[in-house]
């Protein structure tokens, strides 16, 4: 049997991943680099929209799969955190405004019809692996928080100094969610850290990561080919 | 199609299945008129724990099947309720400390030791209708809570009636849950009588209900025979 990786080497190999997250896509490097026209970056959000809506239902599959209520615990307030604690809260309703901001109505973004499909089949391979593989797996799918904090901080920078007719008050899904998304990351690594003490499980939590970057890759290259017309 | 049926004959309906509800189980007969050894008490505890233990997986499960975010908000706190907010606190705890009452060491309790095939069967029946169900037959399964308030009550008397062995404080878990039991119960009622609206939602709706007591019936059959030294 393979030995386990000591903590640093496998929160090391954990990020060497970043290369693959979508921060590097050339899409999002055209959006920060301010070269995104209103009709893509509309394109964008409501896209993205059916990642973000699905967010609750994701961390509910963890929950529901874990035996441990100290994980369940800690990972409840994810749900809170995106379906708010009343109607008009939560990071679903920050996305929702910022697609608003970029000339969208509500009604359009919660029918989904501009969501491609390459978008959706990403997704929902998203939330079929929370939902079927074991709960460390799913936790660790989570990873790429590590990497979105720093993406989320040039990104609000990079919309407002590219997009002059873009408001601060439109980017507070990203605003707020910086602080978040650091603590989530901090606690995500802490959980797979402690929990896949095996050298098989460091790897499932890797290649579970992997999954995910793909998962989000996979969401851009379908919102970049939607953005020209090609769906 | 078959019309609905209106809102006060569809509760009328639900409400007609009190008597496949478990409090009529010759088991909780004996419970409550003081009949059980302690030997039986502690195999009734230590194998409802099973159920216990599954109660915030199968809220979860619900919750991740469901795609409006205000059922998803109101549904959340129950997964709350159970696991609590931190170690040593909600329903799951109390349900421990009831075990330790009667006897029990929480590891035997924990490691499942006494829980026998037929519960273990019937708890993840019930679970596996939650994850792989509608969420609104899921919810409706719930339905049990319009039950079991008063068959609560009734029970904390009567137990503390015929077993003086049984302090007040070990019946904690029936005391807190009564009155949370009722308010989720109107909860329930409300959720499932506003979504159920065609007469096949409000059928499946009755037979989520009719299966949910089947499972707690099988629960109760299980330990009796446990009970008796069957298993």
């Amino acid at each position: 049997m393979t030995e386990p990786m000591s903590r640093d080497q496998f929160l090391a190999e954990l990020g060497n991943l970043s290369d693959r997250y979508w921060g590097t896509h050339p899409f999002h490097r055209r959006l920060h680099a301010g070269e995104l026209t209103e009709g893509e970056l509309r394109t964008w959000a409501a896209n993205r929209w059916y990642y973000q809506s699905m967010l609750p239902v994701k961390d509910a599959a963890i929950i529901s799969n874990c035996p441990l209520p100290e994980v369940r615990r800690a990972w409840l307030p994810r749900i809170v955190y995106h379906d708010g604690t009343e109607e008009g809260t939560g990071g679903r309703e920050y996305w929702l405004r910022l697609c608003e901001a970029l000339g969208l109505h509500r009604t359009e973004i919660l029918t989904e019809s501009h969501v491609v499909p390459g978008v959706r089949f990403a997704v929902d391979a998203y939330v079929t692996f929370a939902r079927t593989r074991p709960w460390l797996e799913a936790v660790a799918s989570g990873l790429t928080e590590m990497f979105s904090g720093h993406l989320m901080r040039q990104r609000v920078a990079d919309m407002l100094a590219h997009y002059p007719w873009i408001s601060a008050d439109a980017l507070a899904y990203f605003t707020v969610r910086i602080d978040a998304v650091s603590d989530e990351g901090r606690q995500t690594v802490d959980i797979v850290a402690r929990h896949a003490v095996t050298r098989a499980q460091q790897d499932a939590a890797i290649a579970a990561l992997s999954f995910k970057c793909d998962v989000l890759w996979s969401m851009l290259d379908a919102i970049e080919l939607a953005g020209k017309g090609r769906t």
